[in-house]
């Protein structure tokens, strides 16, 4: 080794910065890959900074012959600033959850084209002119493709990292890769586990309409113990690698495709927190759908393609995954040779419809816990928060808060998923009396 | 940095070698410590290789004024040779156990002296004139001690490493250091969990009288299901730094002392499977105890004994847990801000109760796959083993694995730890017709 090795490895990388515009038309000018594929001089590429999120920094890039998209985390969290900090670390297993979900459910995740793990950057493929779901749906826009894309992804990327694909060796990898990633667990089971049911400084709702409905959330032990366990399951059964934040706003679409994108909060957890994250945010696309109309019933057809997309979610969801466990189970639980014959097979088949049974009912709490946390809680969403008129607003979130609180403290009367936009059908026609 | 420094860094520590006695003696001269914990002349001191277990080689090392125990792992399964290769590493897992489980339950695991992690060895305080707890119990000896120091071992251990005691972070560090145990897990999988259910060239049974016995379990679907969804709680519910091989032969005993020793297979796995395995093997010493006695009833002091300890240890176990969630619940879980005033602790007091109903059911369960794997499986144990008329042994296991079999398939059946040493009684009566 001569010194002069040695000076380089002691000098190591370049320290984090955040970076500017500037800045990064620099760093993005030195990555031959990446400054091929944007194409023309860097001084000709566009950049801008268009985070809406609340975590991070979002540039998208653009040169003469290609675009994309670079995402870097900040040292605190964006939405309330550098009081609340949050380790970097996070880009690092949101770039293993990309790469290992694209992996699994090619074309349904961006393509990471370059990774700085000492800036906390990722730099994605850029996906135009595809919008945050979340803004098409408020928009009442129509997406045939969701339910197929979206059911895939869930069911391979949970499928093909839980045991029932993985050996009990690769599982554990698995969760010991991701375990360092607590500090975004932690946000999670403060937000969403608990401070909607108690005073903390940061919840806010649609006052004063909501102040009796928050209050009463706060003060009912049925709800506390409920999402108790829920949170218990969210820290303590590593059933399969998660995304940890598969709302609306982690979607980009067009009609005819579907990207998953920012699973920063990826870690091995329970399956049906995913799942009832899509759930919980199309219920409140369809609840908060009256909030938006400007003409009594436009948005009817919308409302009902909802409505059946939830059902569908559910029933794609379930049986791809059971097709999966049927053809693609090569992990060491229920192993083959101890279900022989056909008496082996009805049994393997009963107890996987008995699992997806199980896997519902969660589906349906952590459902109703991911929309009480975006009406009662710190982080809100637009699909409320766009309704301008506050007491229509809190009629939409009235009517949510009802439901949820029924799938919260009662999941287990939920027989099924048609029971769920049953009961949304039905709080959708209630006219909450906030004098009473 | 001088060269000298770096050829000493790079020459690294001298490699893993099984070591004889005689190595053994020079090793531990070297050590001033233990050399002089021992005293006098490394010539005078005796050692032996006393290694009964399955995995290990143990050796007893005496001087002028102490003695210490010596472990070093072997690169394979000692039980079925070479051909069965088994990673140092898990010297490294028991060690890290140790130390945790002395921390937490003091005086109930023996003192680490010394550690070296190149030659997977660990020496401990020799504990004299303890014997193992399996033997004491093959003779018909009483142990009033055990109790009280089983189920402080247990709750301790177990309470202060799940999320009732650490936050979510401090757990998912714990998870991550053990998650690298797997090749032991996997040991518990195949031979708890799987072989005895099926065709295994490893399994042996008494034969001829269990054959049809062995027979029934490989055949039955019900049983399969039960077995197969424990085994997935063993590999997907990291609730707690779990022994992971907590029978008999895992304890030293004098009738004032109990000591919990060999935690090779430590890792975050169900409690229950703890807990289970201290109740079965009282189970098998209760069952096997006829095939012990010289008189007709010479036992019968010592079986009721048995019966009212196995009810105690659940007793006491889950009084003691109880016990600390009350006093010592510092963890995420349940937070006291969700459970204010006395309606909170209401809830919270029947959310406690339960758990430890769940516990109890995965108890009842676990306990089950611990007998049956003992008496259809590759490992026995000696409380069966040791009765020389096969027929009368047969008749003993034949006993066990009938209660074990309700156990297995019907955990829920059993409404409290009364019901399962009603149920042993009950069997213990029972005398089988091989011919049928």
């Amino acid at each position: 080794m001569t010194s002069t090795e040695r000076l380089d490895c002691d000098a190591g990388p370049s320290p984090y910065r955040i970076l500017r515009e500037v800045d990064l038309r620099d760093y993005l000018a030195g990555l031959p890959k990446v400054a091929g594929a944007l194409g023309g001089a860097p001084d000709s590429w566009s950049i801008s900074e268009v985070g809406d999120g609340n975590l991070n920094l979002v540039f998208i890039v653009k040169g003469e012959t290609g675009g994309i998209a670079v995402k870097q985390a900040l040292p605190y969290v964006r939405l309330v600033g550098e009081s609340w900090p949050l380790p970097l670390s996070r880009a690092h297993y949101e770039y293993l959850a990309l790469t290992k979900q694209a992996r699994l459910a090619p074309r349904l995740v961006p393509e990471v084209v370059h990774h700085d793990e000492v800036l906390a950057l990722t730099a994605m493929e850029l996906l135009s002119p595809h919008i945050i779901m979340r803004k098409g749906l408020i928009a009442g826009t129509i997406y045939p493709r969701f339910v197929e894309d979206i059911t895939s992804f869930m069911a391979r990327t949970l499928f093909f990292t839980s045991d029932l694909a993985v050996t009990a060796a690769e599982k554990k990898e698995g969760i010991k890769a991701f375990a360092g990633n607590h500090a975004l667990c932690k946000i999670t089971e403060d937000l969403i586990f608990t401070d909607p049911y108690r005073e903390a400084e940061q919840n806010r709702w649609t006052s004063p309409w909501l102040d009796k409905i928050a209050a009463s959330f706060r003060e009912d032990m049925e709800a506390h113990v409920a999402i108790s366990r829920l949170k218990l399951k969210f820290m303590s059964q590593p059933e399969a690698l998660i995304h940890g934040d598969l709302h609306t706003g982690s979607i980009m679409v067009t009609e005819s495709e579907t990207w998953v994108i920012d699973p920063e909060f990826a870690f091995y957890g329970p399956m049906a927190f995913d799942v009832g994250a899509i759930i919980a945010n199309l219920i409140m696309a369809y609840l908060a759908s009256p909030g938006h109309e400007r003409t009594s019933g436009e948005r009817r057809a919308f409302e009902e393609w909802l409505m059946e997309t939830i059902e569908r979610v559910w029933t794609e969801f379930e049986r791809k995954f059971l097709q999966l466990w049927r053809t693609e189970a090569r992990g060491d639980v229920y192993p083959a040779s101890l279900f022989p014959g056909s008496s082996g097979a009805l049994h393997l088949e009963a107890e996987r419809q008995r699992n997806m049974d199980q896997l519902f009912r969660d589906t349906v709490g952590f459902a109703a816990a991911k929309i009480i946390r975006r009406i009662l809680g710190l982080a809100h969403n637009i699909d409320f928060e766009w309704i301008e008129d506050a007491r229509l607003r809190a009629v939409c979130e009235a009517r949510s808060l009802r439901l949820a609180h029924i799938m919260l403290t009662d999941a287990k009367s939920f027989a099924n998923i048609v029971a769920v936009t049953k009961m949304a059908r039905g709080v959708s026609a209630w006219r909450p009396d906030f004098a009473a």
